[in-house]
């Protein structure tokens, strides 16, 4: 029953030895979306360090990086490691250390990866710190800064950056500043994701010049999101730019303005297994484990439900009126924005169809691969990519 | 930096060689679970055919099921080709069938395991029988009955339920009915439960009986759901009895009454990365991806955000009140229900909890692997299991 790994090479999407749900990438729209970025940066003057959470697959990441040794951010270890065994050489783990976990860290730098580490307090700067005198290693660490209230960090003016920076000095070191506008994602207009930048640059700048001042060195000020990535005008005192989703985009950025649907590089590929004709409702084989329970899309101008139905080309059906409007575990229920109901024979038994999901990252997560598709729509290669959490796993050198 | 799989065993939790986000099961939670639908079953008169999607994992499919042998539900053919592989000889898989997976229906029960699909619609039926007449083959199926306008199947009383049962015996085999209460997932009280059971019972009988009627014999009535399962008084005139969360139980099914919040057997394991000392957050290093973005309880009288706190021994901390709030792809944010501050103190960096999920299915579903405490809260076995849709992969076969 087991068939080679690059077997569906060159097979079209109609094709039943590609398997239903699958998660399938317009290599040409990627393409589009990776150099986006990599234009925007060269414009904006910094370093693109892209977010590699969104696909956590080699093949993309190459295509993705400045260069095959980095600038890289990842947000798991194993993650890290994966990548690190590729051979990026700068990495920054963007999610606050546990110290329990600075033994794998140890690893990968002892492997030749420079992965630098994240944290918000003088309680953890203090225990890498101890980490760092008791085994003679000098990690070095980013201080998180909190721009816009939505998650970790430090506030920029808050004097316990200096007191961390300090904390830091006895064994560990300084690597920079760094944050994420996450608040960028609930704007409501350009211009004020265009403010979320400015915001989010006059934070880690001040942050920087506060430790400066106290006669620290602070190499990395390090910024992102995928909107103010997009959007940003000035990133004068910036050094990096980290971003991810944008290598797919999704529903939620187009509904933020960031990109046009059809930029969106990903989708689900699912087929056609009933209908609630009473209901105008067709089922496909794609639920929430295949989507993702994301809902996301639901306080946006638009509500895609879990996602927008499109053809197996990739086209939304009849002008994107079509969407996953529920799920279950391995079900999903497709219905007119409209209320009005779908025609059962519009959808045949077999039929395939492409769904846009929310939110890309969720979605490409769970499958063990993903399907890149040439401008023909058949496939091109088929991509492995890191699961789960696993550090020691060896699933992430399956290729 | 690998290591071997089962070096974990005999670890406590709090120990660094369990990395974190970690799906965690307490044994003997799991084993009254599992023996409650036993009994439960016994009780009604009917065959338990447990659904196996909940955990994906042969150990735990083992103990749950009858016999070694089956019989059991599942909800991906990467599933039932898994559990196939390890012996099981009688499966229903229970979404409806896609012509293209027919092949790898095929396969499978030439293997060996009795293999049956599910369809609801005549055009689905002659799309099998034709299969059927291509191949030689008999491939027997289920028609699904729609008992409460959830999801798919057809109304106990429609005609169509006849002419379907016709179109299959043109190469194909009738194997029975099947319904699934999913709409007691909705209910609000016990008594409501009760009700949906009778009217479970009630459909897929006069379905079956429709069928007999007409000349056909319906060896399998099939009804389930884990509240139904739980509640239902009277199950005359059906056969078997599928569930699938009650093996781990969840906050959704502690909110709805089925099982008390101490009898949820699968957690995630999480450690402190941080704080919001302003906000009175703590933050910890599992998020959407550990927890799934499930968000089920929010539409029930307790709503736990993605999840309820417990302390490292799988015990809410301080009677119930710290939720996981939000979520970002790996951070968890923690916050009291009552909206007082958390204590930073009182949650110190590297501590490790314990977070109950709303829905055990999608949270339990992107670990490599889950592992098994034993009463002291060690590391008593490490399970593998299926992950994804791939059917040809090879992971299902790595313990």
């Amino acid at each position: 029953m087991m068939k080679n790994k690059h077997e569906l090479v060159g097979l079209d999407l109609n094709d039943e030895r590609i398997e239903t749900p699958a998660f399938v990438i317009d290599d040409e729209k990627l393409e589009a979306n990776l150099e986006f970025a990599k234009t925007r940066c060269r414009a904006l003057g910094v370093t693109l360090r892209p977010h590699l959470k969104t696909h956590k697959s080699w093949t993309i990441a190459e295509r993705q990086m400045v260069s095959p040794e980095g600038p890289a951010t990842v947000s798991t270890l194993a993650e890290a490691r994966y990548f690190a065994v590729h051979g990026v050489k700068d990495m920054i783990y963007a999610v606050g250390i546990a110290p329990q976990k600075l033994r794998i860290v140890s690893e990968i730098r002892r492997a030749g990866c420079d992965l630098k580490i994240l944290l918000d307090s003088v309680e953890a700067a203090k225990l890498v710190s101890d980490y760092c005198l008791r085994t003679g290693e000098t990690i070095p660490a980013l201080i998180e800064i909190d721009v816009d209230g939505h998650r970790s960090g430090l506030t920029p003016e808050n004097p316990d950056i200096v007191e961390v920076a300090k904390a830091l000095k006895n064994g560990a070191r300084l690597a920079g500043v760094l944050t994420h506008a996450g608040g960028s994602y609930d704007c409501g207009s350009i211009e004020s994701i265009r403010e979320a930048a400015r915001c989010e640059r006059d934070g880690i700048v001040a942050a920087a010049e506060m430790l400066r001042r106290a006669g620290f060195e602070v190499p990395i000020v390090s910024v992102g999101s995928t909107p103010t990535m997009a959007f940003a005008e000035d990133e004068t005192g910036v050094t990096e730019i980290r971003a991810g989703v944008y290598a797919f985009f999704d529903l939620f950025m187009a509904n933020l303005g960031v990109a046009p649907i059809d930029r969106i590089a990903g989708s689900v590929l699912a087929t056609v297994i009933g209908h609630q004709k009473a209901k105008g409702q067709v089922i496909v084989d794609a639920g929430f484990l295949a989507m993702s329970r994301d809902r996301s899309t639901q306080r946006q101008p638009t509500d895609y439900g879990f996602g927008l139905v499109c053809d197996v080309n990739g086209k939304p059906i009849e002008g994107g009126r079509v969407i996953m409007k529920g799920t279950n575990q391995e079900h999903g229920i497709l219905e007119a924005m409209t209320g009005e109901p779908l025609k059962a024979e519009d959808f045949p038994i077999g039929m395939r169809v492409r769904v846009l999901p929310n939110h890309a990252c969720p979605t490409a997560a769970p499958y063990r691969t993903m399907l890149l598709l040439d401008k023909e729509g058949r496939v091109k290669e088929e991509l492995f990519h890191v699961r789960g959490w696993d550090v020691s796993s060896d699933e992430a050198d399956d290729e």
